[in-house]
């Protein structure tokens, strides 16, 4: 076994420790976020840094890097109130992929990827037509962390669009059956396969 | 596809709403917890909301669940100032899992799972033996998410110990080669495979 120290990790180079840090905190969460600015600008961009906050209210957060310049989902969040957050899945992690690069303001990922864009009742954001789940946000507040100045965005949830095939009678929906896509570090996708559901744990 | 409107999930029956929420949003990662209060008394508890917070400085994120009567790992770290994140494999997940089950205040999960309590450097908090990542942190700050009086706890790394084997020369952590294990909701295990790392993505 290796150990660093802080120093160790002080002293990285910083690309190094970039992809050391974020593959070594383990595996991710991957989804797209949609979101429209108030101009009717389309947006799609791929978190690995989205977390369950809560079933009641339902709520989930993302992290978002420091805001330095232009961040497209962080403004249209704010500007609108408004996001989708959709599953990214075998067929197409390639396409959320791309969403990643750094396009000019009028690129809408959406059509440079191919992925669908569609929308449901009266949501304003975009959902992801592709994805087995698609879940409508409205921005609640958000928390800034002051030793990184990364911010955690937290949403209510107000609209969820999932394949009932993928629902279990006690309300688990079962990913696993969807060929959803697991993130570790910035760029290594993964399948992942259910072992097994394990009973609740007693003394 | 099934759409459920925000009254839908208000009327939800509690336990299905908490099962089909935590699964709806995603792959988790799944880590153990190490903590010791300034009595000597272990504790080790399993979380599925453990966030990548930055890299430089190294940083780390554990979302807490209301802090409504005893939460050992939430005082203890509080208490101490120190705590330690331990990656789950595939050889011990029903170990892990136990975890979460609500022992008595004297109770060592240590002990009573059979996971390897082990000290490294001048830490004071516990690390597990059978992990292949070990972070020893440092608490920061925390933030108080006032929907839903959740709790994110921030901590900075003071010391990673990982198996070398894991590392690749642009300092991936290759977890998938350690059978790691994610989770989906609240008792799902998964193992996860790596599909392939994408180049960084240009338009």
């Amino acid at each position: 076994m290796r150990k660093y120290s802080k120093t160790d990790l002080d002293e990285m180079p910083k690309e190094y420790r970039r992809v050391f840090m974020n593959s070594v905190s383990g595996i991710k969460n991957c989804v797209l976020v949609g979101t429209k600015n108030l101009s009717g600008q389309s947006n799609l961009a791929i978190f690995n840094t989205c977390i369950h906050l809560g079933a009641s209210p339902a709520m989930i957060g993302l992290l978002f890097r420091p805001i330095t310049g232009k961040r497209h989902t962080y403004h249209n969040i704010k500007e609108t109130g408004y996001y989708t957050i959709n599953t990214v899945h075998r067929s197409f992690y390639k396409q959320a992929h791309q969403t990643s690069a750094k396009y000019d303001d009028h690129v809408n990922e959406f059509a440079v990827t191919g992925l669908g864009e569609e929308y449901h009742n009266d949501f304003q954001s975009p959902f992801v037509k592709e994805s087995v789940v698609k879940i409508g946000l409205k921005f609640e507040e958000e928390h800034h962390i002051n030793a990184n100045d990364t911010i955690l965005l937290c949403g209510k949830v107000e609209l969820i669009i999932v394949d009932e095939k993928f629902i279990q009678p006690d309300g688990y929906v079962d990913l696993s059956l969807s060929e959803v896509i697991a993130v570790n570090g910035l760029d290594a996708y993964h399948s992942v396969e259910l072992i097994e559901r394990l009973p609740y744990a007693r003394p």
